[in-house]
């Protein structure tokens, strides 16, 4: 019996390696041990009028060098048919609103969480990232578009806050934090978000949920001190 | 006959400056040229639980003693009468999201427009600034929550990025730089975006624009290459 299956990653990019290079063995691992060959490409986080092709060439380059095919989902008549036929899906980044709103759009929320629920691979990065949680109240977007609603996939029970970015000390022309961010959610709203820096990621096996990467993670808790997690954690405890 | 008035502040906050102090000439003079004695301050983009009072209190200090009153809007029995009487408001800053969602509710927006029109002087700052625009798509607060809309007070036809801020010389590190978030706005919406820097406001007479303040301001437009505009600049071409 399958079950949940995912790798959630902070970013793409990690500095001082190629696009998704610094992932290369979390994601053969990960598509390997799940006997994927080929991989469901979504690219609708994109703002860039007319770029899916070129988006899905950009993620096609890495995931073929690993040993994986890629496909876009644009390429499909019936994305919703592509999803129920897809071996495994990525989600990659850009803007998380138009991307949720794409999902909603073309109806591929509840399709895409009854496959993952019945254990087909999932692999977000960024903005795919925050559209497997609870919601994308947390993202760090720009709102540029309305989606029906900020629920997204709802695979895990948490929100993740991507790229997730520690104060510049003695800065004080920068704005609001990150966690000063987090905290306003935290305010009107209980879910737990778990931040996630760039080069590290969240990877679920069914009940089992470990930080990997180079970084540690820093889970904040509504009326709790935020707390770190090194690399290679046990966060299963945030799923339950 | 009264026409639009309208003073919207980036911030609250400037380096180097009590809260409000640096624009202490600023509303003092628009709201003596106004005849204003009293102002009705709207707290509602606060996240904290039961802040009104204090966020109110924090406002009334610099005020009274640039001269004029303040009344908290959350101390009427009916907001929507205490607009229809007010002689000026003051939205302050905070969360846009949870401020947008907050007019709505309360049923203000069309209250506050329609007193705009007809002469009531405005100021904003920082969400209370995003507000009393086309929309909110171009602010830069986390989405806790969802308003029913993006569209805003729409008290003048472009939409403002407060604390507006130029990338980091050399920074690779600190994920999309605001620029690049204004033209992911861009790839799929016309409306122009004024950038307004921390310490600058956009003040509006009638069919009078002006840049106020201690900065330059960036404009953004769709298709086209940002343009800096200095301090004192004419920037009524954006109201028409
Ligand atoms: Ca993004
Ligand atoms: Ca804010």
């Amino acid at each position: 019996m399958s079950k949940r299956q995912l790798l959630l990653l902070s970013s793409s990019n990690y500095h001082g390696h190629e696009y998704l290079q610094f992932a290369k063995d979390w994601i053969t691992d990960f598509l390997n041990k799940n006997n994927v060959k080929k991989v469901l490409f979504i690219p609708f986080a994109s703002t860039k009028p007319n770029s899916f092709d070129e988006y899905t060439a950009k993620v096609a380059a890495p995931f073929n060098q690993f040993g994986f095919d890629v496909e876009g989902i644009h390429k499909f008549p019936d994305p919703v048919e592509a999803v129920n036929n897809a071996q495994a899906i990525f989600i990659g980044g850009g803007n998380t609103f138009l991307l949720l709103k794409s999902l909603y759009d073309k109806r591929l929320i509840d399709p895409i969480r009854s496959r993952v629920e019945n254990g087909m691979p999932y692999i977000g990065s960024s903005a795919g990232t925050n559209v497997s949680t609870v919601s994308i109240n947390t993202t760090n977007d720009m709102p540029i578009c309305l989606p029906p609603t900020f629920y997204a996939l709802q695979l895990i029970g948490f929100n993740i806050n991507p790229h997730y970015l520690d104060p510049i000390e003695g800065d004080k022309h920068r704005g609001e934090t990150r966690a000063e961010r987090i905290n306003e959610f935290h305010h009107i709203n209980s879910t737990n978000v778990l931040g996630l820096r760039e080069g590290s990621a969240l990877l679920v096996d069914d009940d089992k949920a470990t930080l990997i990467g180079f970084t540690s993670a820093r889970l904040f808790r509504q009326n709790q001190e935020p707390e770190e997690f090194s690399p290679n954690s046990d966060m299963s405890f945030l799923l339950s």
